[in-house]
C-alpha cells in the first residue's frame, strides 16, 4: 500500500473531480419472480443483506463520497431506491429510458456544468464485485488515464466461453500505461466464436464501467451522435434551474434510443481498455447465482422457508410460504408471495419468456409484489375481489401517509396493533387496538402513527374501481403530489 | 347381457341383501400439498370433477342404492364427506383409527343387526377402477361366492413389478366357481421378488377390495381376533340404541390395530380370490397420476394456472396462484395457496417425510388448507397475524352459521357482497354491503344469509387467542353442538 501511495500522489489528489455515475435505470425481468418492473434487479438482496445497488455504491465510497455519487433512475424507482440509499445521493431521474447513451449524456452535462473538471466513472448498479479494493485501485489507474482525455473502460478476463456478454479486443498496449488500444468490440458471440475468444486471449468481457471526463464524453456524443448533442445542449442549459424538469421531459421523448457502446465506444479513437481482475459477475440470470454465493456442500442455494430432502446443484429460494423439494438436481426454484418459478437451471435465460407471457395474459404479477414499501412503511394485498380489496398496512412510528381522497371507494380501518390517529373529513381523532373506522368516497383522509411501535391496521377497500391511481394527494411528506 | 341375466338369476336375487362398506379412514399424505389432514386423498377432485369417495358411491350405485351405502370414517372428515355425498348415504364414525380389521368388524356388526343376511362389499374409498362395468360384474360373481361362506377378496392382474403394493399367491381354481383358492398373502416385496412374481403368473395385486357375509366376517374375527371380537359384541348389543356412540367410544381405545390382511385374511381356510381385469389404481402417489389422467403430447399432466415453456413428461399442478415452469423432465409441481411441492417423480412417496417435517417443526400446512370448506359456505384465512386473523367468509344463500360466542376474541365484520342477518346479543339486524358491524368477546352472534345471491364478508379477528377451539356453539343447523 505504501508502495502504491508513493507510485500514484496525481491519480490520488485528481480524487476531489471523480464522480460516481450509477446507471439505474433497468427494470430487469430476468430475476422474476423475485424480481419485478418496480422492485428491479439492482433493488434485490440476491448474494447479501444490501441490495446490489447498495453495494455499488458503498464499494467505492472509501473513494467517492455520497455527495459526488449521482444515480440515474426514473420515477418508477426514485422513491424505493431513495428508501435503500443512504442520505446525500443525488439522483437524476430520466422521464423515460432511452438506452445508455441518452442517459450517460444526460448525466455528463449535470455533472460538468457542476463541475467542468469533473471525472465519471459510469457503473451498472446491478453487477456484483467480489474484489473491492482491487477495483478501487484500477479505479484510480483510469482516473490517471481519463484524465489524459481516455475513454477507459474496464474489461474482464473471461472466465469461460459466455455468450450473454459483449466482447472488446485488446489492441496494442498503450505507451507507458497500465491500459491497451481498444482493436474493436463485439456482438453477443454465438458458443464457437466465444471458445475461439477464450483461447486467443485478446478479448475481455465489456463490463459496462467506464470511466472518463464528462467533457470528453459529451465532445465525442457531439461528434458521433451530433442529434443526442442537440438536445443534451438543450438541457445543458437549464441545468440547476428551475426549467430542468420540464426541459428534461420536452426534450427526451424525442431522443433515439442508443447505447453508448454502439453509439461512441465502437466508433471513438480515444477508448483505451483496462484488463480488471475484479471477480465481476453481472449476474444476468438466475443460474448466475452458482457465481456468487456460497453453495452448501451439495451444492445447493438455499434461502427462506425451504424443506429439501436430496437435492443437489439447485437454487431453492422460498420466502414466508413453505417450498418443499425432493430429489432436484440442477434446477432453479424461486418461489414468492404470488408466484413460483421452476426452471432447469440450463434456461434460466428464458424466464424472459414467461414475463411476455404474464404481460399478454394482462397479469400484473411481473409489475409489483404482493407487498409493497413506501416512504412510511409498506401495504400488503392480501386480497382482490370483485369490487373489494384487502390490505394491511403498516405505517412506521411518526410516519404519515399523504392527505389524499378517492373517487370511487370507500374504506373500512381496522387497527390490529399499534394507534392511528385518522383524520376522516373535519374530524381528527385517534383510533386504537381493536377498534375500526369508515372513510366515505371523497372525503379528504389521512392515516398516520403518533406512536413510538409499528402501526398495523386492516383495510378493506369497497367500490367500482380499487386501482392505485385513484389518489388525489393534496399534501405529502415525500413530494408525490406532483404524481397524481 | 341376454346370456348373463339368464346363468346367474340367483346372483341377481341376491343383490337385495348386498351393502356397500366403504372405507374412508385414511388421512393420506401422499398427496400433499393438495391433502390435507382435514382434506384427506378420498375427498381430492384427482382425475375427474368428482372427488375420489364419490367416484366409489357413484361407481356401485345401480348395483347398490345410497340407503345400502355406509360410509366408514371419523369426526374430522365426516361434514366435508356429508357434503360431497348424495343425502341417503350411511355413516360409521369411528372414535378414531384402528386400521381395516376394527373397522371392518365395526361395519360388520351394525349391518348383521340390520340384516342377518347381508353381505358386505368392502372398498377403499380413494382408489381409481376404470372398468366400472366389468367391476359390477365381477361383484355380482363375487356375491354369489360370499353366499356360499367364502370371503372373496379382489386380485389385479399385475402390471409392472410393483414394490408398492401386498400380493395374492393364487392356488387350485375353486371347482366349479369363478375363484381360486388363495396359496398365500404377501408383504409388498422388494423389487427382485416383485420381478419373479410378474413373471410367474400366479400373483395378483391384492386391492383391499372384499365381498364377504356379515355373518362370516364375524364368525372368523371370532376365530382368529378373539380379543377384538368381545369388544364387539359390546357395540353389538347397542346396535340401534342411544347408547351406541358412547358403547363404541368405550369400546374403541382399547382396541389393538390390526389389518383384516394380517388379522383375518391369511389365517382364515375360507378365502378366495377372483382375479379383476378392471383397470384399477390406488393413487398411491403424486406419480400415479400418470396412469389415470390423460397427458398431453408432450407426455405432461397440467391443471391450474400454469405457464410452462417446453416441459415434458411432467405433472404441474397450479392452483389460482402463477406457477411458471420452464425446461422441466420428471418432476412433478404441486403448488397451492399456502405450499409448494417440486420433487423428482420417481421420489414421488418420500413426500411423507415432508410431513412429518411440517409436524416436527409445528407448521400448520399438513393440517388444513387456507380454505376451510363448511356446511354453510367456506371461509379463506387471508392472514394469520400476532393478535389477529383475518378471514373472508362466504356463506351460501339461505345459510347459516352456528348461534356461537368466543371467550377470547372480538370480530370486526364488514360485508363487501351480499346482504348479512346479524344477530349480536340481543339485537338483529341486517348489515349491506360496504357496511360492517363489531362483535364484542363473550357476545352471543350468529352470521346467517337471508339473500338469494353468497353473502361475502371479511371478518378481522382481534384478540389474545385465536384458533378454531374458542367457539361455544348455542344453536346449530348442522349438529355440530356436541363438538364444541
Amino acid at each position: 500500500m505504501n508502495k502504491k501511495s508513493k507510485t500514484k500522489p496525481a491519480a490520488r489528489n485528481s480524487n476531489t473531480h471523480l464522480y460516481a455515475v450509477i446507471m439505474a435505470g433497468g427494470s430487469g425481468t430476468r430475476f422474476w419472480p423475485l424480481s419485478r418492473q418496480l422492485s428491479p434487479k439492482q433493488l434485490l438482496r440476491i448474494d447479501s443483506d444490501d441490495s446490489l445497488i447498495q453495494q455499488t455504491v458503498k464499494r467505492i465510497n472509501s473513494l467517492i463520497p455520497l455527495n459526488r455519487t449521482y444515480v440515474v433512475t426514473n420515477e418508477n424507482h426514485y422513491l424505493e431506491m431513495k428508501m435503500q440509499l443512504a442520505s446525500g445521493v443525488n439522483f437524476i431521474l430520466e422521464p423515460e429510458g432511452r438506452n445508455t447513451a441518452p442517459a450517460i449524456g444526460l448525466a455528463a452535462v449535470n455533472l460538468y456544468k457542476t463541475d467542468a473538471d469533473s471525472l465519471m466513472l459510469v457503473m451498472p448498479a446491478d453487477h456484483i464485485i467480489k474484489k473491492s479494493e482491487k477495483f478501487l485501485d484500477l479505479v484510480k489507474d483510469a482516473a490517471a488515464l481519463a484524465k489524459k482525455g481516455y475513454l477507459v473502460t474496464f474489461g474482464i478476463r473471461p472466465k469461460r466461453p459466455e455468450t450473454g456478454y459483449g466482447y472488446i479486443k485488446t489492441g496494442s498496449r498503450v505507451k507507458g500505461q497500465e491500459g491497451f488500444k481498444v482493436d474493436r468490440f463485439t456482438e453477443k458471440p454465438d458458443i464457437k466464436t466465444a471458445q475461439k475468444y477464450l483461447m486467443s486471449g485478446d478479448y475481455l468481457w465489456n463490463s459496462g464501467i467506464f470511466l472518463w471526463k464528462s467533457s470528453a464524453i459529451i465532445n465525442e456524443i457531439k461528434d458521433y451522435l451530433p442529434e443526442l448533442y442537440k438536445k443534451l445542449a438543450i438541457i445543458k442549459k437549464a441545468v440547476g434551474s428551475e426549467g430542468f424538469d420540464s426541459a428534461v421531459k420536452a426534450v427526451y421523448s424525442g431522443i433515439k434510443p442508443i447505447s453508448i457502446d454502439y453509439g461512441i465506444l465502437e466508433k471513438s479513437k480515444k477508448v483505451i481498455v483496462i484488463p480488471a481482475d475484479i471477480d465481476w459477475c453481472d449476474v444476468g440470470s438466475w443460474d448466475a447465482l452458482d457465481e456468487v454465493v456460497e453453495r452448501d456442500k451439495e451444492g445447493n442455494i438455499k434461502a427462506g422457508n425451504v424443506i429439501d430432502i436430496g437435492s443437489s446443484n439447485s437454487i431453492l429460494y422460498g420466502g414466508k410460504r413453505v417450498l418443499a423439494t425432493i430429489g432436484l438436481k440442477d434446477l432453479v426454484v424461486v418461489d414468492t408471495a404470488d408466484a413460483t418459478l421452476v426452471c432447469k437451471k440450463s434456461e434460466a435465460q428464458k424466464v424472459g419468456k414467461i414475463v411476455d407471457e404474464l404481460k399478454k395474459r394482462g397479469y400484473e404479477e411481473h409489475i409489483t409484489h404482493r407487498t409493497v414499501h413506501r416512504p412510511w412503511g409498506s401495504y400488503t394485498v392480501l386480497e382482490n375481489g370483485n369490487r373489494f380489496k384487502i390490505k394491511r398496512i403498516e405505517v412506521k412510528p411518526k410516519a404519515k401517509l399523504s392527505l389524499q381522497k378517492h373517487h370511487h371507494r370507500s374504506e373500512h380501518w381496522v387497527v390490529v396493533s399499534g394507534t392511528a390517529k385518522v383524520t376522516n373529513g373535519d374530524k381528527v381523532c385517534n383510533i386504537h387496538t381493536n377498534e375500526s373506522t369508515y372513510i366515505p368516497p371523497s372525503t379528504i383522509h389521512r392515516l398516520e402513527n403518533p406512536g413510538i411501535v409499528p402501526l398495523h391496521i386492516i383495510e378493506v377497500q369497497s367500490g367500482e374501481y380499487l386501482e392505485e391511481d385513484d389518489i388525489v394527494r393534496i399534501d405529502d411528506d415525500y413530494e408525490r403530489i406532483k404524481k397524481g
